[in-house]
Protein backbone atom coordinates (compact mmCIF):
# COMPACT_ATOMS: atom_id res chain seq x y z
CA UNK A 1 0.00 0.00 0.00
CA UNK A 2 1.38 3.69 -0.77
CA UNK A 3 2.11 5.70 2.35
CA UNK A 4 -1.02 8.07 3.11
CA UNK A 5 0.47 11.54 2.41
CA UNK A 6 -1.47 13.54 5.14
CA UNK A 7 -0.25 13.85 8.51
CA UNK A 8 -1.15 12.68 11.91
CA UNK A 9 -3.36 15.51 13.77
CA UNK A 10 -2.22 16.36 16.50
CA UNK A 11 -5.10 14.79 18.50
CA UNK A 12 -4.46 11.44 17.43
CA UNK A 13 -0.89 11.72 18.58
CA UNK A 14 -1.79 12.74 21.71
CA UNK A 15 -4.26 9.99 22.05
CA UNK A 16 -2.24 7.63 20.89
CA UNK A 17 0.46 8.78 23.53
CA UNK A 18 -1.79 8.15 26.05
CA UNK A 19 -2.89 4.41 24.72
CA UNK A 20 1.07 3.76 25.17
CA UNK A 21 0.77 5.68 29.25
CA UNK A 22 -2.49 3.58 29.68
CA UNK A 23 -0.89 0.20 28.66
CA UNK A 24 1.76 0.19 31.27
CA UNK A 25 -0.49 1.73 34.31
CA UNK A 26 -2.59 -1.58 33.01
CA UNK A 27 -0.25 -4.04 32.81
CA UNK A 28 1.78 -3.40 35.89
CA UNK A 29 -1.08 -2.57 38.00
CA UNK A 30 -2.49 -6.38 37.42
CA UNK A 31 -5.01 -5.03 35.33
CA UNK A 32 -5.06 -7.37 32.36
CA UNK A 33 -8.47 -6.74 31.21
CA UNK A 34 -7.72 -3.26 30.90
CA UNK A 35 -4.46 -4.01 29.19
CA UNK A 36 -6.66 -6.34 26.84
CA UNK A 37 -8.98 -3.32 25.77
CA UNK A 38 -6.29 -1.25 24.54
CA UNK A 39 -6.51 -3.71 21.35
CA UNK A 40 -9.02 -3.93 18.72
CA UNK A 41 -11.03 -6.69 19.36
CA UNK A 42 -9.18 -9.06 17.02
CA UNK A 43 -6.03 -7.63 18.26
CA UNK A 44 -2.69 -9.19 18.12
CA UNK A 45 0.51 -10.02 20.36
CA UNK A 46 3.12 -11.63 18.67
CA UNK A 47 6.48 -12.69 20.68
CA UNK A 48 8.66 -14.26 18.10
CA UNK A 49 10.95 -15.07 21.32
CA UNK A 50 8.97 -16.87 23.62
CA UNK A 51 7.43 -18.38 20.24
CA UNK A 52 3.83 -16.66 21.43
CA UNK A 53 0.84 -15.20 19.68
CA UNK A 54 -2.26 -13.78 21.47
CA UNK A 55 -5.52 -12.97 19.12
CA UNK A 56 -8.03 -11.50 20.63
CA UNK A 57 -9.58 -9.70 24.02
CA UNK A 58 -9.51 -13.30 25.72
CA UNK A 59 -6.26 -14.51 24.97
CA UNK A 60 -4.59 -11.47 25.39
CA UNK A 61 -6.23 -10.79 28.74
CA UNK A 62 -4.63 -14.60 29.61
CA UNK A 63 -1.87 -13.85 28.36
CA UNK A 64 -1.19 -10.39 30.61
CA UNK A 65 -2.39 -12.03 33.56
CA UNK A 66 0.63 -14.85 33.39
CA UNK A 67 2.87 -12.05 32.86
CA UNK A 68 2.00 -10.21 35.66
CA UNK A 69 1.28 -13.30 38.10
CA UNK A 70 5.08 -14.57 37.11
CA UNK A 71 6.22 -11.58 37.93
CA UNK A 72 4.90 -11.21 41.07
CA UNK A 73 5.29 -14.98 41.91
CA UNK A 74 9.23 -13.80 41.57
CA UNK A 75 8.80 -10.93 43.89
CA UNK A 76 9.13 -8.50 41.40
CA UNK A 77 7.08 -5.49 40.36
CA UNK A 78 7.48 -4.59 36.29
CA UNK A 79 7.49 -1.14 35.56
CA UNK A 80 6.80 -1.06 31.65
CA UNK A 81 8.93 2.65 29.89
CA UNK A 82 8.19 3.07 26.25
CA UNK A 83 10.29 6.09 24.42
CA UNK A 84 11.82 7.35 20.98
CA UNK A 85 7.73 6.26 19.86
CA UNK A 86 7.96 6.73 15.87
CA UNK A 87 4.69 7.43 14.26
CA UNK A 88 4.11 6.81 10.38
CA UNK A 89 0.70 7.64 9.45
CA UNK A 90 -1.05 5.11 6.94
CA UNK A 91 -4.19 6.24 6.40
CA UNK A 92 -6.39 8.85 8.47
CA UNK A 93 -7.43 6.04 10.68
CA UNK A 94 -4.13 3.61 10.34
CA UNK A 95 -0.75 4.46 11.89
CA UNK A 96 2.41 2.18 12.04
CA UNK A 97 4.52 2.86 15.34
CA UNK A 98 8.01 1.79 16.10
CA UNK A 99 9.19 2.36 19.68
CA UNK A 100 11.39 1.62 22.49
CA UNK A 101 10.71 -0.63 25.70
CA UNK A 102 12.36 -0.91 29.06
CA UNK A 103 11.14 -2.92 31.56
CA UNK A 104 12.35 -2.22 35.15
CA UNK A 105 12.03 -4.88 37.72
CA UNK A 106 11.85 -4.05 41.58
CA UNK A 107 12.15 -6.43 44.16
CA UNK A 108 12.95 -6.13 48.27
CA UNK A 109 17.02 -5.84 46.65
CA UNK A 110 16.44 -3.11 44.36
CA UNK A 111 15.07 -1.95 40.76
CA UNK A 112 16.95 -3.23 37.77
CA UNK A 113 16.63 -3.17 34.28
CA UNK A 114 14.97 -6.39 33.48
CA UNK A 115 14.93 -6.07 29.78
CA UNK A 116 15.17 -3.86 26.56
CA UNK A 117 12.68 -4.31 23.54
CA UNK A 118 11.24 -3.13 20.81
CA UNK A 119 8.16 -2.40 19.64
CA UNK A 120 6.43 -3.07 16.01
CA UNK A 121 2.50 -2.00 16.34
CA UNK A 122 0.13 -1.85 13.91
CA UNK A 123 -2.40 1.00 15.28
CA UNK A 124 -5.70 1.32 14.40
CA UNK A 125 -8.87 3.86 14.83
CA UNK A 126 -11.93 2.31 15.78
CA UNK A 127 -14.78 4.79 16.85
CA UNK A 128 -12.99 7.35 17.62
CA UNK A 129 -10.45 5.31 19.98
CA UNK A 130 -6.41 4.19 18.91
CA UNK A 131 -6.07 0.43 19.23
CA UNK A 132 -3.61 -1.61 18.54
CA UNK A 133 -4.23 -3.95 15.96
CA UNK A 134 -0.67 -6.05 15.34
CA UNK A 135 1.99 -5.65 18.19
CA UNK A 136 5.44 -7.54 17.18
CA UNK A 137 7.88 -7.54 20.20
CA UNK A 138 11.89 -8.23 19.69
CA UNK A 139 13.84 -8.16 22.20
CA UNK A 140 17.46 -7.07 21.84
CA UNK A 141 19.23 -10.04 23.73
CA UNK A 142 17.26 -12.44 21.27
CA UNK A 143 18.27 -10.22 18.26
CA UNK A 144 21.72 -10.45 19.17
CA UNK A 145 21.97 -14.05 19.49
CA UNK A 146 20.03 -14.24 16.53
CA UNK A 147 23.18 -12.69 14.60
CA UNK B 1 -16.77 15.70 42.67
CA UNK B 2 -18.02 14.18 39.14
CA UNK B 3 -15.30 14.70 36.64
CA UNK B 4 -15.00 17.41 34.17
CA UNK B 5 -16.81 16.17 30.73
CA UNK B 6 -13.83 18.11 29.16
CA UNK B 7 -10.59 17.24 28.01
CA UNK B 8 -6.82 18.94 28.31
CA UNK B 9 -6.32 21.64 25.74
CA UNK B 10 -3.24 20.63 24.06
CA UNK B 11 -1.41 23.72 25.66
CA UNK B 12 -2.28 22.79 29.27
CA UNK B 13 -0.81 18.95 28.32
CA UNK B 14 2.42 20.64 26.97
CA UNK B 15 2.62 22.96 29.62
CA UNK B 16 2.28 20.03 32.40
CA UNK B 17 4.71 18.03 30.45
CA UNK B 18 6.82 20.97 30.29
CA UNK B 19 6.70 21.32 34.33
CA UNK B 20 7.58 17.61 34.89
CA UNK B 21 10.78 18.19 32.81
CA UNK B 22 11.72 21.40 34.78
CA UNK B 23 11.45 19.71 37.86
CA UNK B 24 13.88 17.15 36.90
CA UNK B 25 16.06 19.38 36.05
CA UNK B 26 15.95 21.82 38.69
CA UNK B 27 16.15 18.87 41.50
CA UNK B 28 18.81 17.30 39.97
CA UNK B 29 20.75 20.83 39.22
CA UNK B 30 20.86 21.68 42.83
CA UNK B 31 17.85 24.54 41.83
CA UNK B 32 16.15 23.71 44.85
CA UNK B 33 14.02 27.22 45.43
CA UNK B 34 13.58 26.33 41.51
CA UNK B 35 11.79 22.94 41.78
CA UNK B 36 9.72 24.39 45.13
CA UNK B 37 8.31 26.84 42.66
CA UNK B 38 7.06 24.09 40.20
CA UNK B 39 4.25 23.20 43.61
CA UNK B 40 1.36 26.07 44.37
CA UNK B 41 2.16 28.39 47.46
CA UNK B 42 0.52 25.94 49.85
CA UNK B 43 1.77 22.96 47.72
CA UNK B 44 2.91 19.77 49.93
CA UNK B 45 4.90 16.16 49.26
CA UNK B 46 4.29 13.54 50.12
CA UNK B 47 6.47 10.06 51.46
CA UNK B 48 4.48 7.94 53.18
CA UNK B 49 7.61 5.28 52.70
CA UNK B 50 9.85 8.17 54.29
CA UNK B 51 7.03 9.26 56.44
CA UNK B 52 7.64 12.64 55.20
CA UNK B 53 5.38 15.71 54.74
CA UNK B 54 6.58 18.85 52.96
CA UNK B 55 4.09 21.65 52.78
CA UNK B 56 4.36 25.39 51.15
CA UNK B 57 7.88 26.85 49.52
CA UNK B 58 10.02 27.08 52.42
CA UNK B 59 9.74 23.36 53.08
CA UNK B 60 9.59 22.06 50.13
CA UNK B 61 13.35 23.99 49.02
CA UNK B 62 14.54 22.45 52.45
CA UNK B 63 13.17 18.99 50.97
CA UNK B 64 14.84 19.05 47.72
CA UNK B 65 17.79 20.72 49.40
CA UNK B 66 18.66 17.81 51.80
CA UNK B 67 17.39 15.01 48.84
CA UNK B 68 20.29 16.84 46.35
CA UNK B 69 22.86 17.25 49.09
CA UNK B 70 22.40 13.37 50.29
CA UNK B 71 23.28 12.14 46.80
CA UNK B 72 26.11 14.43 46.39
CA UNK B 73 27.75 13.39 49.88
CA UNK B 74 27.70 9.98 48.74
CA UNK B 75 29.16 10.98 45.56
CA UNK B 76 26.23 10.74 43.57
CA UNK B 77 24.80 12.91 40.63
CA UNK B 78 21.13 11.92 40.21
CA UNK B 79 18.82 12.05 37.33
CA UNK B 80 14.84 12.05 37.23
CA UNK B 81 13.30 10.22 34.53
CA UNK B 82 9.53 10.70 34.50
CA UNK B 83 7.42 8.54 31.72
CA UNK B 84 3.99 7.08 31.52
CA UNK B 85 2.32 10.43 32.28
CA UNK B 86 -1.44 10.03 32.60
CA UNK B 87 -3.09 12.99 32.97
CA UNK B 88 -6.97 12.92 33.73
CA UNK B 89 -9.19 16.60 33.70
CA UNK B 90 -11.17 16.97 36.88
CA UNK B 91 -12.03 21.05 35.82
CA UNK B 92 -10.62 23.67 33.19
CA UNK B 93 -7.53 24.75 35.87
CA UNK B 94 -7.40 20.95 37.85
CA UNK B 95 -5.89 17.70 36.79
CA UNK B 96 -4.75 14.74 38.35
CA UNK B 97 -1.97 13.19 37.36
CA UNK B 98 -0.42 9.09 37.69
CA UNK B 99 3.22 8.68 36.31
CA UNK B 100 6.41 6.31 36.61
CA UNK B 101 9.84 8.19 37.90
CA UNK B 102 12.70 6.10 37.73
CA UNK B 103 16.29 7.75 39.60
CA UNK B 104 19.54 7.17 37.53
CA UNK B 105 22.09 7.40 40.19
CA UNK B 106 25.99 7.77 39.11
CA UNK B 107 29.05 7.72 40.52
CA UNK B 108 32.31 7.29 39.70
CA UNK B 109 32.03 3.62 39.18
CA UNK B 110 28.98 3.82 36.47
CA UNK B 111 25.04 4.65 36.63
CA UNK B 112 22.46 2.25 38.12
CA UNK B 113 18.96 2.35 38.60
CA UNK B 114 18.68 3.77 42.08
CA UNK B 115 14.59 3.49 42.43
CA UNK B 116 11.17 3.03 40.86
CA UNK B 117 8.61 5.12 42.06
CA UNK B 118 5.23 5.88 41.31
CA UNK B 119 3.68 10.00 41.32
CA UNK B 120 0.25 10.51 42.12
CA UNK B 121 -0.23 14.53 41.59
CA UNK B 122 -3.02 16.69 41.61
CA UNK B 123 -1.99 19.56 39.39
CA UNK B 124 -3.38 23.16 39.96
CA UNK B 125 -3.97 26.01 36.87
CA UNK B 126 -2.73 29.48 39.04
CA UNK B 127 -2.52 32.44 36.86
CA UNK B 128 -1.85 30.54 33.97
CA UNK B 129 0.85 28.27 35.46
CA UNK B 130 0.09 24.46 36.10
CA UNK B 131 1.97 23.51 39.45
CA UNK B 132 1.75 20.69 41.68
CA UNK B 133 -0.79 21.47 44.41
CA UNK B 134 0.07 17.83 46.30
CA UNK B 135 2.16 15.20 45.78
CA UNK B 136 2.45 11.67 47.04
CA UNK B 137 5.02 9.44 45.75
CA UNK B 138 5.41 5.81 46.15
CA UNK B 139 8.66 3.57 45.84
CA UNK B 140 8.28 0.07 44.23
CA UNK B 141 10.26 -1.40 46.74
CA UNK B 142 7.95 -0.06 49.96
CA UNK B 143 5.24 -0.85 48.09
CA UNK B 144 6.07 -4.19 47.56
CA UNK B 145 7.22 -4.98 51.60
CA UNK B 146 3.53 -3.94 52.58
CA UNK B 147 2.33 -6.47 50.87
CA UNK C 1 21.41 37.86 22.28
CA UNK C 2 17.64 38.28 23.56
CA UNK C 3 15.30 35.85 23.84
CA UNK C 4 12.40 35.18 21.39
CA UNK C 5 9.23 36.72 23.47
CA UNK C 6 7.50 33.62 21.53
CA UNK C 7 6.43 30.46 22.20
CA UNK C 8 7.23 27.08 20.28
CA UNK C 9 4.28 26.30 17.78
CA UNK C 10 2.68 22.79 18.77
CA UNK C 11 3.69 21.59 15.29
CA UNK C 12 7.59 22.87 15.82
CA UNK C 13 7.86 21.15 19.03
CA UNK C 14 6.05 17.68 17.98
CA UNK C 15 8.64 18.17 15.21
CA UNK C 16 11.56 18.37 17.02
CA UNK C 17 10.31 15.47 19.15
CA UNK C 18 10.10 13.40 16.27
CA UNK C 19 13.47 14.25 15.37
CA UNK C 20 14.97 13.27 18.40
CA UNK C 21 13.22 9.60 18.26
CA UNK C 22 14.40 8.92 14.94
CA UNK C 23 17.95 10.02 15.66
CA UNK C 24 17.82 7.08 18.55
CA UNK C 25 16.30 4.67 15.84
CA UNK C 26 19.29 5.54 13.53
CA UNK C 27 22.10 5.34 15.43
CA UNK C 28 20.88 2.21 17.35
CA UNK C 29 20.05 0.62 14.14
CA UNK C 30 23.33 1.06 12.39
CA UNK C 31 21.81 3.97 9.95
CA UNK C 32 24.75 6.18 10.78
CA UNK C 33 24.08 8.75 7.79
CA UNK C 34 20.26 8.76 8.82
CA UNK C 35 21.65 9.91 11.89
CA UNK C 36 23.91 12.46 10.42
CA UNK C 37 21.35 13.94 8.41
CA UNK C 38 19.23 15.09 11.36
CA UNK C 39 22.32 17.50 11.98
CA UNK C 40 22.60 20.29 9.72
CA UNK C 41 24.64 20.46 7.14
CA UNK C 42 27.33 22.00 9.21
CA UNK C 43 25.82 20.75 11.99
CA UNK C 44 28.55 19.64 14.82
CA UNK C 45 28.75 17.37 17.84
CA UNK C 46 30.88 18.15 20.94
CA UNK C 47 31.79 15.65 23.50
CA UNK C 48 34.28 17.61 25.93
CA UNK C 49 35.21 13.89 27.77
CA UNK C 50 36.11 12.66 24.52
CA UNK C 51 38.28 15.62 23.65
CA UNK C 52 36.16 14.68 20.15
CA UNK C 53 34.31 17.43 17.85
CA UNK C 54 32.70 16.06 14.10
CA UNK C 55 31.75 18.61 11.83
CA UNK C 56 29.54 18.20 9.05
CA UNK C 57 27.61 15.38 7.42
CA UNK C 58 30.44 13.30 6.24
CA UNK C 59 32.39 13.13 10.16
CA UNK C 60 29.01 12.81 11.84
CA UNK C 61 28.34 9.72 9.95
CA UNK C 62 31.61 8.21 10.68
CA UNK C 63 31.37 8.96 14.22
CA UNK C 64 27.90 7.46 14.01
CA UNK C 65 29.60 4.65 12.53
CA UNK C 66 32.51 3.81 14.86
CA UNK C 67 30.37 4.52 17.58
CA UNK C 68 27.84 1.96 16.79
CA UNK C 69 30.67 -0.60 15.73
CA UNK C 70 32.37 -0.27 18.67
CA UNK C 71 29.36 -1.67 20.53
CA UNK C 72 29.13 -4.41 17.90
CA UNK C 73 32.73 -5.31 18.42
CA UNK C 74 31.65 -5.45 22.25
CA UNK C 75 28.46 -7.75 21.71
CA UNK C 76 26.54 -4.80 22.85
CA UNK C 77 22.90 -3.66 21.14
CA UNK C 78 22.87 0.16 21.98
CA UNK C 79 19.18 1.90 22.89
CA UNK C 80 19.08 5.90 23.18
CA UNK C 81 16.60 6.58 25.64
CA UNK C 82 16.11 10.40 25.76
CA UNK C 83 13.41 12.09 28.26
CA UNK C 84 13.53 15.46 29.98
CA UNK C 85 13.55 17.58 27.42
CA UNK C 86 13.44 21.11 27.88
CA UNK C 87 12.77 23.78 24.99
CA UNK C 88 13.57 27.10 25.09
CA UNK C 89 12.50 29.74 21.49
CA UNK C 90 15.29 31.91 20.51
CA UNK C 91 13.54 33.24 17.30
CA UNK C 92 10.99 31.45 14.96
CA UNK C 93 13.67 28.96 13.68
CA UNK C 94 16.07 28.42 16.53
CA UNK C 95 15.47 26.84 19.57
CA UNK C 96 17.76 26.00 22.10
CA UNK C 97 17.40 22.13 23.70
CA UNK C 98 18.81 20.83 27.43
CA UNK C 99 17.37 16.71 27.74
CA UNK C 100 18.54 13.74 29.54
CA UNK C 101 19.96 11.05 27.65
CA UNK C 102 20.19 7.14 29.35
CA UNK C 103 21.95 4.52 27.10
CA UNK C 104 21.17 0.92 27.65
CA UNK C 105 23.46 -1.53 26.83
CA UNK C 106 22.21 -5.47 25.83
CA UNK C 107 24.50 -8.14 25.88
CA UNK C 108 23.75 -12.11 25.47
CA UNK C 109 24.07 -11.71 29.73
CA UNK C 110 21.40 -8.82 30.24
CA UNK C 111 20.80 -4.95 29.94
CA UNK C 112 22.34 -2.54 31.76
CA UNK C 113 22.16 1.47 31.75
CA UNK C 114 25.50 1.95 30.13
CA UNK C 115 25.55 5.75 30.86
CA UNK C 116 23.86 8.93 31.99
CA UNK C 117 24.22 12.07 29.87
CA UNK C 118 23.05 15.61 29.42
CA UNK C 119 22.67 16.86 25.94
CA UNK C 120 22.57 20.34 25.07
CA UNK C 121 21.55 21.78 21.83
CA UNK C 122 20.95 24.64 19.43
CA UNK C 123 18.20 23.03 16.98
CA UNK C 124 17.15 25.57 13.70
CA UNK C 125 14.34 24.99 11.41
CA UNK C 126 15.86 24.38 7.50
CA UNK C 127 13.31 24.57 4.97
CA UNK C 128 10.83 23.29 7.17
CA UNK C 129 12.89 20.75 8.98
CA UNK C 130 14.17 20.89 12.26
CA UNK C 131 17.88 19.85 12.48
CA UNK C 132 20.55 19.85 15.03
CA UNK C 133 22.97 22.48 14.28
CA UNK C 134 24.95 21.95 17.30
CA UNK C 135 25.26 19.87 20.30
CA UNK C 136 27.26 19.15 23.49
CA UNK C 137 26.97 16.03 25.10
CA UNK C 138 28.43 15.76 28.89
CA UNK C 139 28.53 12.45 30.93
CA UNK C 140 27.32 12.64 34.25
CA UNK C 141 30.46 10.49 35.43
CA UNK C 142 32.69 12.84 33.80
CA UNK C 143 31.04 15.74 34.84
CA UNK C 144 31.51 14.12 38.95
CA UNK C 145 35.05 13.83 37.91
CA UNK C 146 35.45 17.03 37.06
CA UNK C 147 34.54 18.40 40.33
Amino acid sequence: MANFSGVITVEDRLAILDMFARQSHCIDGGDAAGWAATYAVEGSFHSPTYKLTATGRAALTEFAENSNAGARSRGEQFRHHVSAIMLTPKTPTEVTSVSYLMILATTLDGTRVDRSVRMFDDLVKVEGEWLVASRTVLRDDAELQAK
